[in-house]
């Protein structure tokens, strides 16, 4: 039995891990049908997407056949499926979960930090998520399905381990498997298992033991073998596409490299920017709108992005044709071909500018909607318009200093390799994440080769993401809802002690002496987390800590156990925690011993004997973390993010002066940093 | 200025990492050269290796000449080299810098962690170690580079950020810089600068916060670029090899992969264990004779492993050789021919044992030493043996249902790929590193197909050696040594209170009215990292804590500063701190004003009017981390761990009741463990 015990956290992780696993193929199957259907329909079996339909051939087959041969009444049909997508996608989202609109990233942060957010991680929410995200990706808005899969992941991961005992009474236990689920929600998207362990490290958990790094690793690993076995793209691959770079870089590409990581800095701090001022339009006038706004906004998309090559196809279509190395037969539209060349740039820089615009604009909106491969994608159109450009310039002045380390026979700049570094740093701009994005372009593409200089990309964009500072979309989205959270990449530095921050006026409770029903007004009345347990009212030394659950807990207990009288007297600290009230001389510890007035059946315990004298000492935290008031406020955020206590109690020479919470610290953080900057950054979001 | 203070990490990390990448340069030049002029030399130009000296060359060249042409010669110059290299090796190191020996991760974990080792990390080490490495590996031990370039890049590290003000000062800083080195180390070693990352946080660093993680980014980014820059293999790669896997794996070969898993597992464990017992010998009878020692061990290596054509060849070589897909031309002494099978099993059977004997005996040997590649080494011999005799079963029994996801017309097993996840199961089983295991093999060869074979093996390779428990070698060596360390990925459950660890009979000090005498004594006499400060000794009252160091620094620089009697009182405590000493009637705090005896021109302020009161309040640690006595041990380690103190002291109720030092935690556990298991651990050692 006891090895069970210890076996049960592995057995639950692989049960979510193939549940995962399962899952994403059958998103993926059904993702790449919805997104063909709009195009045409295969005419042996309609339930096949254009890839099966064709099977084994390279470009189309007679098999796959568009809706019409007209192309106006194509683009009509693309538009209408749109509309019928975004219409069904977001009809589910709002009348059956609420929650399953937008990428969940930012709560699964808040969730797995410890805050409690009822529902958001249940079998509804990730039913229709389930249903909802492949319409939405269907629909052509520009959102993806990564940031979703790690909300559905962690759905998954809630639903089953609440099956198991181990996991419904212990809330820290659970979220170190939410943290595995995390990594396995990324490892499933991208096919990348030890870059979901990353971003699981990086972005989602504010605490990250090496156990639940295994943990993770485990999850992802059983996620992805299970993906791989079902084999969704019949490709042997875990991900939609895999590119080979067979020529190298050259040290003076690390020019545009440093470029490209500029480029994505500024797209992720400009799209934050303005992603916000959406999201408070949408908050403000758009909230009773949600149906609409997503049909519009499909519609809207269809309409614009048909007539392009690189915005008509799915994203992460597009971004494969933006990888390519052009060796061979290889080709899209004429985008390998020279002749092109100003064709491609001005189509690659259109694409650029309504891509960004409607992801400022759709990201947000009540579908499920992730933005990593937006933002991707995105990035390759930069990264590959860049490339035709530095090839341009190459083949105008083969000869010069700058260009003499390339080899006169082979093709000297890629263009695929610049869209392969644009994605990883619009991706890493947006997110504020870097080590993950290099492990997870690695591992999407395995070019090998690029390491190097996608971790310069990266580290650029990161030096210039920190100019603009406070964090990625999804610590933005946390700081625009409000949510309770300690972001542990910020420093802060306040330098002043706790007790600037701490409350004072603290209802605490004495060890011995309160009636039942003082303690069942307080209970009523008080919205306190926990009380402290303090020797003496006057006094103040502090004995203990009983959190508000527990003594709810406690008292119902007493209650349902006997009959007791409102004036029973309720103690909350037994003899040997009182050892050295002797120090005390005002501390008294009155026992009072009379018979049990109410079942006879009882057994002769102490409990039998205190049907006047209910002892909670059992309830109590006798060493809840304690802290000096002069201690430094930056130390005591530390405590509550490596230690992760609820409540942190001041306690000066034996005596309680005060409480903080998380909430007292941001209120503070908040006060000051309005206090320095004024209103400015509030106002952005007017 | 003040950016400039802030820049100042970075400009540091970039020195560091691009020196970190010059030495590795060079010394992969000096290695590779080493080994070849065992066999031969460059006609052209002595200085030359093989590979240079047959530049575009596959096999060998007419410019490259052996010594002679005599076998049984070659053979005796092949041994007197070792030996010539050895000597060299093993002198420098005992005479110049004894600490330049073994892999120095153990030490350095050790340091980073918070412990001091004068030395260690100096410039005398980094010299020394630099010119012996290249010998140690040139003389055909079988150790490797890897764990020692570790070590180098820390040094290089440590010296280079003391140079920096901000760095001299503030130990936790240059702990920071370390583990970034750490990272760079891996990274120039394996040519894996994610690798690196990833081994700095699972291995080396305690503490490992994002900004930390940055940093090592960023120091093995720019270690990586330099040793490309430099190119010391001329192939424009960063690695001796990369390999390409064309061929995809087949979910019937799991058995085989578990079964790899299990091979590192019980490798681990097993040179773990006899390796310890060989330093427990080493330590007990060879102190003295340790350069005799290093000879004989290369000259015994020389003269076992010439003969063997797996043996004879530098490690990484013949990793090279085992990892081979078999595609095409390539071959090595017909390794991928099937006629030739039986006796390549048996060449690679024989290789494995003796490589294993070989590594058990040699690591901890008086010259710089790793078992990185040694173990991959192994690894890889017993995953091409297994590859073969799968092959070979498959050959025997192609249309067996067992098989029957072989497609007919190609190779079905790759006999390569078993020997690339051999090494990866050996290396995870002898370091019980895990995720950065996967990350390096992956950055090391490209095999991106293989990621989740790779993890598959890693994890069985996991779960065996946590069967055997206690950690990987380093820690084990850690344990050997007797360093005071705090292991946090074993998790403890002593089920006890701090107070059963603590010291009680503290020597503290009043608040006030000892005597400089007083101080001075007790700073010659007892040898406390420091001293808890009460408000009276009979009260008990703590009030602040005071370093050794800094109440000696406080002496002398009060004694400097002025005349004092012996007789001067010393306070601990401003009448601030001290406010609420009204509770404790027994506490007074007598000012005595006397008129400075000594300087005429002293100026006249607080200090001229105390030379009889030294006050050191603001040398005190006003607010040092306590805990209440009935806290669990559990929470104490972690708070040692996570937040990090020399020592935390126990209050109860204000009173000091005694306190714990990292020390004190280890001595209870190690009693704690001692009863459990009797002495069966270090009696293995005996």
């Amino acid at each position: 039995l006891e090895s069970y015990e210890a076996a049960q956290g592995w057995i639950v992780v692989t049960i979510i891990g193939a549940a995962i696993g399962l899952n994403a193929a059958f998103l993926n199957i059904i993702t790449e049908w919805l997104a063909d259907i709009k195009m045409g329909h295969c005419k042996t079996a309609f339930y096949l997407n254009e890839n099966f339909c064709c099977w084994g051939e390279d470009n189309g087959c007679a098999d796959w056949e568009r809706w019409t041969g007209l192309e106006p009444i194509n683009y009509f049909l693309y538009i209408m499926f749109a509309i019928l997508f975004s219409f069904t996608s977001a009809t589910l989202v709002k009348s059956y979960a609420p929650y399953a609109a937008g990428s969940g990233i930012s709560e699964i942060k808040c969730i797995i930090a410890g805050f409690i957010m009822k529902g958001f991680l249940g079998f509804r929410t990730l039913a229709i998520k389930s249903i909802a995200l492949p319409l939405a990706i269907g629909s052509g808005l520009s959102v993806g399905k990564e940031g979703p899969s790690v909300h559905y992941a962690v759905c998954t991961g809630n639903v089953i381990s609440k099956l198991f005992n181990k996991y419904r009474q212990n809330a820290s236990k659970t979220r170190e498997i939410l943290s595995a689920c995390a990594a396995a929600g990324v490892a499933v998207a991208f096919g990348s298992p030890i870059g979901g362990v990353l971003f699981s490290l990086e972005e989602m958990s504010s605490y990250f033991p090496l156990k639940t790094m295994w943990r993770s690793y485990f999850c992802a690993l059983v996620a992805t073998a299970v993906l791989a076995a079902m084999n969704p793209f019949r490709t042997g691959q875990l991900v939609m596409f895999q590119v080979h770079y067979d020529r190298t870089w050259h040290f003076f590409e690390f020019l545009f490299y440093i470029i490209i990581g500029v480029f994505g800095g500024l797209y992720g701090a400009f799209v934050i920017k303005w992603n916000l001022r959406v999201q408070a339009f949408r908050k403000k006038y758009l909230a009773n709108y949600a149906i609409l706004e997503a049909v519009l906004l499909a519609a809207a998309t269809a309409i614009v992005c048909y007539p392009n090559a690189f915005l008509r196809i799915d994203m992460t279509e597009s971004m494969e044709i933006l990888f390519l190395e052009c060796e061979g037969a290889e080709d899209y539209h004429g985008l390998c071909e020279s002749k092109h060349r100003l064709r491609n740039v001005i189509s690659l820089v259109i694409a650029t500018v309504v891509r960004v615009f409607f992801v400022i604009i759709s990201y947000g909106c009540k579908v499920p909607a992730g933005i990593f491969v937006p933002s991707m994608a995105i990035g390759a159109l930069f990264g590959r318009t860049l490339g035709i450009i530095v090839q341009a310039l190459y083949d105008a002045n083969p000869q010069s200093l700058f260009f003499s380390s390339c080899q006169p026979d082979v093709p000297c700049i890629t263009p695929g390799t610049y869209a392969f570094l644009g994605a990883a740093s619009a991706l890493s701009g947006i997110m504020h994440i870097y080590v993950s994005v290099v492990v997870i372009m690695f591992e999407l593409t395995g070019a090998l080769t690029y390491i190097l200089p996608t971790m310069i990309v990266v580290g650029v964009t990161k030096a210039v993401s920190e100019l603009f500072g406070s964090g990625g979309i999804a610590d933005r989205m946390i700081w625009f809802s409000g949510f309770p959270y300690l972001d542990n990449k910020e420093e802060h530095n306040f330098g002043v002690p706790v007790s600037h921050a701490m409350i004072t006026d603290v209802v605490s409770i004495p060890s011995t002496g309160l009636t039942l029903k003082t303690v069942e007004r307080l209970l009523a009345k008080d919205n306190y987390q926990g009380f402290p347990i303090v020797d003496h009212e006057n006094s103040k030394i502090l004995i203990g800590y009983i959190g508000r659950t527990e003594l709810c807990y406690a008292v119902e207990r007493a209650k349902r156990e006997r009959t007791l009288s409102p004036l029973a007297k309720c103690t909350f600290a037994s003899s040997t925690t009182n050892s050295s009230s002797a120090m005390d001389p005002t501390a008294t510890t009155p026992i009072v011993l009379t018979t049990s007035a109410s079942l006879p059946s009882e057994p002769l315990d102490y409990a039998s004997s205190s049907s006047t004298t209910i002892d909670f000492t059992r309830y109590v935290d006798a060493t809840p973390v304690t802290v000096h008031p002069r201690l430094p406020l930056e130390t005591v955020l530390e405590l509550f993010r490596k230690i992760g206590p609820r409540v942190i109690l001041i306690e000066y020479h034996g005596k309680l002066m005060g409480l903080v919470t998380v909430k007292d610290c941001l209120k503070y953080q908040f006060k000051a940093e309005a206090a320095e900057h004024g209103d400015r950054d509030r106002e952005v979001l007017g």
